[in-house]
């Protein structure tokens, strides 16, 4: 029997693609920069189903790509071009398991997407805060896979932080159910951990028990004009010591940003004019009221005023204006992708290092590519920044991926140097997997490599990917 | 040279004990359980001098134990008595290496006292949150090498959750330097998370970049009687819901434990008369008041008196008298010792499962050991017991340790039957390493095996512990 007949054999031939038109969206990632190809695509709805389908693979030394919504940017669920790889689509194992109130925790399978799991929560007045651009297609289990971050981690931590159990479909096929909803469990080595951000290296994660949060009785929004990033990074440290934990979101844009997404989305409304240097969007949410909140809120604005940290402010009046805010700052990606695009990089700083790091970086750039715009926006609470270049009016884009790799090293010595990451939350899948070598001490990666080899030895799940 | 020679060598004569009177201290551990022997015990003072230690064992393939504090519970610092084991203790190194307030960072070597650690986050105007009743001689290297939990976990999580970087000496000698003060790092697997409550089998924990939080402007505890543990469960989601991540800690204690209190140690003072069947400690932490946290704590108080859900309450107001209130709940280990101790079982179950857990357990240890008396007290907040058996007044304490082993299956079935963790906090060391057998799938076993042999295959880091 063909490995494919196997498949079907154990998910049922309607579950098993292998006609070009059917295995066409499985095979190209979401940014559309890496195309595959595969036997089959196969589609099982439980994890029984999976472990059967791993283990036919193992047998048939198949390669194995674990696939969940196929939102990642890095290629981490594309198959290479060898033709045998089994893309595992999780997409039908998407039911909540179980939701335990009391104990603050939802038990979903991978295939759950992000947003359904926020609204299983939050049905149960309880938050789920994971939150990011592709929630309403993004799953559960890609999410886990990729240790994805998102606007919630200054309060709430990455993905990894919000899974407390995990069941995994090891490489061997056997099934491990750690699916255990406990804050405390010292009781060995935390197996999940490795599966968290492995990006379907080591396993395929097939549900997880997470944590869920109460739910706060208000959000208040607020959007900053500031002087300097060394004028954010202080405005930060102002919001975290007067909100503390109510500070659940600290974004930043800059005047390029907007600039560009005025230009190319003008139906995107901005709550203050263009024209200062950088803005911020400030979140916060409380437990007590929303005057409480709004109050808090002004005090903190206040006092940056008069601190200089901040020159113009609009604080969001309702639910909608709120949106409206953070529409503007989910919309850059986008306003970017229509006008061609940018050579994005994803890196983490110690939040301190920020300020240094842009102006000393910008400068390099600008020094050796006088054409190049900088499009930097992304997470301050977190240190972590979408420092994206493109091109200055006029100068077509394609100069700026002509010479992307030399724009990249650049970029990644000086993120390096710094003790900063070169993948923040997107991960390495296909697009960083060579360039990290340059940057990780090469005990990490001999360790990693170990660590692989233990759990993968006939090196079938994901291959090409991380390592 | 012989292997001492060796390591005098490379930390000095001075630092390499061999006397049965220097090294006594480093051999026995905290609760008396456990006493080895070790042909050394050896204090480096720097990481080249640990790695240049953990070569020379590795080469005379001597078993290695790695010791920070030892205050451990569970043995895992303390060598076999086959006497080839070197102990390697981290205590000299005990610099705080850097302190990056803008960042919420501090890196520390693996020696730091805990409380050293709080102290000079405070003396920066920030909160390192770690803490538990060992803090004034554990170290923090003890601390993550344990995922130590404690009293705030509710809020700000296990040792882990507070841990962005490591430095490592592997088992082959080799240094990793994983100190990265970074929120976000997705560049393959998170080997920290490895050596993160793995006690020291996979090799040396040699420094730490650790978590900081804004210091909260103040602190309000509360004494709480409680009908039930029922009522407790309900309390605790009614604070949560009111104060969200303001509620630092939610602690209780039964009515046992406060008449073993006041016989042992009639100094302290107790807030609230026994006779109540439960009592809860509720902390919470406020950013912008006093006068708020109390507002807040008031309102929830009296919510949780007209749902029935306290009976009685008192507010600490000052901090002498929150500290006096900890204190109590501080010292029921202490009354527990001085009158001969008693079963002890650190446990971890869904919050939602714990009522019923406990009335039966409690109703399934009576009927078969009719002398027991359950002095049960813990972190609600967390899910985790410290559910812990004596006898009845008249009734010798020996009875109850004569029953261990009979009493722990009891309570370890009942605990796996309801999802939990028979080691919350304290780890496996050599005190479960046999028992957890029987309680965890043989897949994780079998995987936890394989990390083992792939990073330590001569199987010489901690021996006999864990695994």
């Amino acid at each position: 029997m063909s490995l494919v007949d196997e498949l079907r054999a154990i998910v049922g031939s309607g579950h098993v693609l292998t006609a070009p038109a059917d295995t066409a969206p499985y095979l190209t990632d979401w940014r559309k920069r890496y195309t595959g190809t595969a036997q089959a695509v196969v589609r099982p709805a439980e994890t029984v189903q999976v472990a059967a389908v791993v283990r036919a693979c193992g047998a048939a030394r198949a390669p194995m790509v674990p696939q969940g919504g196929n939102t990642g940017l890095v290629g981490g669920g594309t198959p290479d071009a060898g033709g045998q790889a089994v893309v595992i689509s999780l997409q039908r194992m998407n039911r909540v398991r179980a939701i335990d109130s009391a104990n603050d925790t939802v038990t979903v399978e991978a295939g759950c997407v992000l947003q359904r799991v926020q609204d299983v929560a939050r049905e149960h007045r309880r938050l789920f805060p994971l939150s990011l651009a592709a929630e309403g297609s993004a799953t559960i289990g890609g999410n886990i896979a990729t240790n994805a971050g998102g606007t919630q981690v200054l309060r709430y931590g990455n993905a990894r932080e919000l899974v407390l159990g995990l069941e995994v479909v090891l490489p061997s096929g056997a099934v491990w159910d750690g699916l255990r909803g406990l804050r405390k469990d010292n009781t060995g080595y935390d197996l999940k951990q490795l599966f968290i951000g492995a990006e379907g290296t080591l396993g395929v994660i097939t549900a997880a028990a997470l944590k869920l949060f109460p739910l706060p009785a208000a959000q208040i929004t607020a959007f900053v004009a500031v002087p300097s990033l060394a004028a954010a990074v202080s405005l930060l440290d102002r919001a975290r010591n007067a909100a503390g934990p109510a500070l659940t979101a600290f974004e930043v844009m800059s005047d390029k940003c907007l600039e560009r997404l005025a230009r190319e989305l003008p139906q995107v409304r901005l709550p203050l004019p263009v024209g200062q240097r950088w803005f911020g969007l400030v979140e916060l949410s409380d437990h007590e009221s929303e005057a409480h909140a709004a109050q808090v809120l002004e005090t903190l604005l206040g006092a940056a005023f008069e601190a200089g940290e901040a020159t113009d402010a609009v604080v969001a009046r309702s639910i909608a204006e709120a949106r409206s805010m953070w529409a503007v700052r989910e919309s850059i990606p986008e306003a970017h992708a229509r006008s061609g695009g940018n050579v994005k990089h994803d890196i983490a700083l110690p939040v301190s290092a920020i300020p240094q790091f842009v102006a000393e970086t910008d400068a390099r750039l600008a020094a050796r590519f006088p054409w190049i715009q900088p499009s930097t926006f992304g997470h301050l609470g977190d240190g972590n920044l979408h420092y994206n270049m493109g091109t200055r009016d006029g100068v077509p884009i394609s100069m700026a991926f002509e010479h992307e790799a030399e724009i990249n090293r650049v970029v990644y010595d000086a993120v390096a140097a710094r003790g900063g990451s070169i993948s923040a939350e997107h991960g390495l899948g296909q697009l960083k997997r060579v360039s990290i070598r340059d940057y990780k001490p090469a005990v990490e990666l001999q360790t990693m490599r170990a660590i692989k080899d233990a759990l993968d030895p006939l090196g079938l799940m994901n291959p090409g990917k991380v390592l």
